[in-house]
């Protein structure tokens, strides 16, 4: 007997349709024998409705109203489900967030778990039930009920996983896993079989949308190993593991693309300690979240420094630079948002440095100007013309023919 | 300063225009220099829709989830008031019926109030806040959420004035009071100024919908004052208070009437103690609600029981009398669902029994036959033919010129 975590995401349960479809497939794994522990979202696009009903009745919406309002979809979502499985003859008990035991921070519509104790959950387990859990909610230490914000369902998935030490945490969603790029960029992507942590929070670092970031960083902490799947074939799905010496030799595993970035460029600055540290400083007081950052080669004692932000963000990051500009000595600032990013991610790529001529050779033969370069250990970013961005995506797809399998290199 | 409980149900708040609306009377309600604890339901129809959506994802319906469910509704809208009033620089904090701390008992979908410990809202009224809390609401003693019947809200608006010694306890509903009958049926009916606990309570058990019976049996025993009042005009409605020296004149307040029962008749019972126990027993033991009961004078040892039963409880009960009738040693049972009850109400009647002949006399002269009699000391009711019962409400109404005033009989 195992036990598992099965997280639904909005989409699996988008109608009552849905979530009978999805009560069946809780109800078959109950039946072979198996624990099941369930995570769900909101219904299809009920968080949104309730988002747009907030702006309809307020212009200013505190957080703590905010949590408790969107909070509601999920409720309702695990009520449902809960009936849905009793008609099926499967013993189930709804669950919000609080009474699963979720404590969380104070930051509302985006808290962080604080601790998990999941006392009633293990008595529902106990009792032969199937616990249904509110997704993405906690009670704050200050006893008020927590959001933890878009796509916090697949890490509360994992950390009752984590809690409950659970043999697997399924995440389904509306694709059969996770793939080597966007299928609807390259139509000859193919589903990954399996792939490590490290490479999957890369991908979903760098533009892959599913799973939630957060939700991989914390099952990579943990060590709780995910199966990403669909729920509306059913069919098997990506599983998420460590590193084992399978992996080491599959050298390339993905290309991701990101086009929600803007390129901030400051540039003649001078070129002396603690320049930087300024500009990175200001930016992080005004909530501004950089991500990739290169400094190009000094000349004659003065440097650019080129910068990625959220598009949302490009405006006050360019203000906040352009204030700067006298103090650091620097000739100007320019906002771009016309750029995206392509990354190539594999496990094995730090032991071969061939991959780096690849994508950059690639890119070239393709006329696809790279403007900037970012590197991990298991990682190769370029940031180019947001025009060119499919393009990018396509040759480096099929230079490395992950259409056939993962790409070995010698 | 006063300290006001502020209500108001789902009509009341039904889109985002009512729920702005609504803001503005609350924070109108704080700038003149009062406490204000809002109360407030579901909005417009979604307790319905909720209801609809659990019907068609299963059949059977947990109550546990079903109250998981119901009370999403109460807790969007809370949050959305608490929202509202922010934008009209009113601080405003949300609560959940748990939150706002009521504990109730374990009967799912029709939860009753153990106790209230409204911690959190004195806290927030002290921060200067406006709590808003979800109504209908509370948590188990079993922790689990519980939902405390359609009407619920009222409930919870009154035992918060009670815990918290409030001045007034202010219903606003989609009408502009209480009136002396309903408005649908006899024109000019007249809204009622001020009533007692008692007669509004009489009311409230025979026909009049609003406010629930249950807050209006809550506020008569813990001596809460009411102010049923308009969410749309927001003119003065009916004050409902203890019996004054003022009320004990008005010796006829109202005519209401109930369509929503059937008669149940047993005959040719055996005239002997223990045959009626026997029988209300049996109907108690399933569940049976039993409101008026009547037996007709013994003849030759043999006597007629009649009472009668909500509509949706005939079917079950003709079973249950049906199958006792051997054993009573009666001639049969016959279920007679085209019926209909008008009740005269007033505080005073008790020393006044002319009214009681006033009200044979009337019904007799448009022709309107009484099938059964019951009365109380404020209240005396006829059951009649469903087809005369308008005809039964405007001749009273008349008979007592209810249209003029108050009613006073020498």
């Amino acid at each position: 007997m195992a036990l598992i975590v099965q997280k639904f995401g909005g989409t699996s349960v988008g109608d009552p349709e849905r979530m009978r479809a999805v009560a069946d497939h809780v109800a078959r794994t109950v039946r072979r024998g198996n624990q099941v522990v369930v995570v769900i979202s909101a219904m299809g696009k009920e968080t949104d409705d309730l988002l747009r009903m907030a702006t309809e009745v307020a212009r200013v919406r505190p957080g703590r109203e905010m949590d408790m309002l969107i909070t509601a979809g999920e409720r309702k979502a695990t009520a449902l489900l809960g009936m849905a499985l009793h008609d099926r003859s499967v013993p189930a008990a709804s669950f919000t967030g609080s009474q699963a035991g979720f404590i969380t921070d104070t930051t509302h519509t985006n808290a962080k778990i604080v601790e998990v104790r999941p006392t009633r959950l293990r008595q529902a387990l106990e009792a032969g039930q199937v616990p249904v859990v509110g997704g993405a909610q906690g009670v704050s230490t200050d006893g008020d009920v927590t959001f933890l914000g878009r796509g916090g369902s697949d890490t509360t998935a994992v950390a009752i996983a984590h809690a409950l030490e659970a043999d697997i945490c399924e995440l389904y969603t509306d694709v059969t896993g996770v793939f080597t790029t966007d299928p609807r960029v390259v139509a000859d992507a193919r589903r990954i079989d399996r792939i490590s942590f490290d490479e999957l929070l890369e991908m979903t670092a760098n533009g892959c949308p599913k799973p939630a970031m957060r939700s991989v960083e914390y099952a990579r902490t943990h060590g709780v190993d995910l199966h990403v799947r669909s729920a509306f074939t059913w069919e098997q799905g990506t599983l998420v593991t460590k590193e084992d010496s399978d992996m080491e030799q599959a050298i390339i595993s993905a290309v991701t693309h990101d086009t929600e970035e803007a390129k901030i460029t400051i540039t003649g600055v001078e070129d002396r300690p603690g320049v930087a540290g300024k500009l990175f400083r200001a930016l992080a007081e005004q909530q501004v979240n950089v991500d990739v950052i290169v400094q190009n080669t000094s000349a004659a004692g003065h440097t650019d420094i080129s910068f990625t932000v959220p598009k949302e963000d490009a405006v006050r990051a360019g203000e906040v630079t352009s204030g700067l500009t006298d103090e650091m000595g620097a000739s100007g600032a320019v906002v771009d948002d016309g750029i995206a990013r392509v990354s190539v991610i594999g496990a094995g790529m730090k032991t071969h440095p061939g991959v780096a001529a690849t994508v950059f050779e690639t890119l070239a033969a393709n006329e696809i100007n790279i403007e900037m370069i970012s590197t991990s250990a298991i990682r190769i970013s370029c940031v180019v013309r947001e025009a060119q961005i499919e393009h990018a995506v396509q040759c480096l797809h099929a230079a490395f023919r992950l259409d056939e399998g993962p790409a070995y290199v010698d």
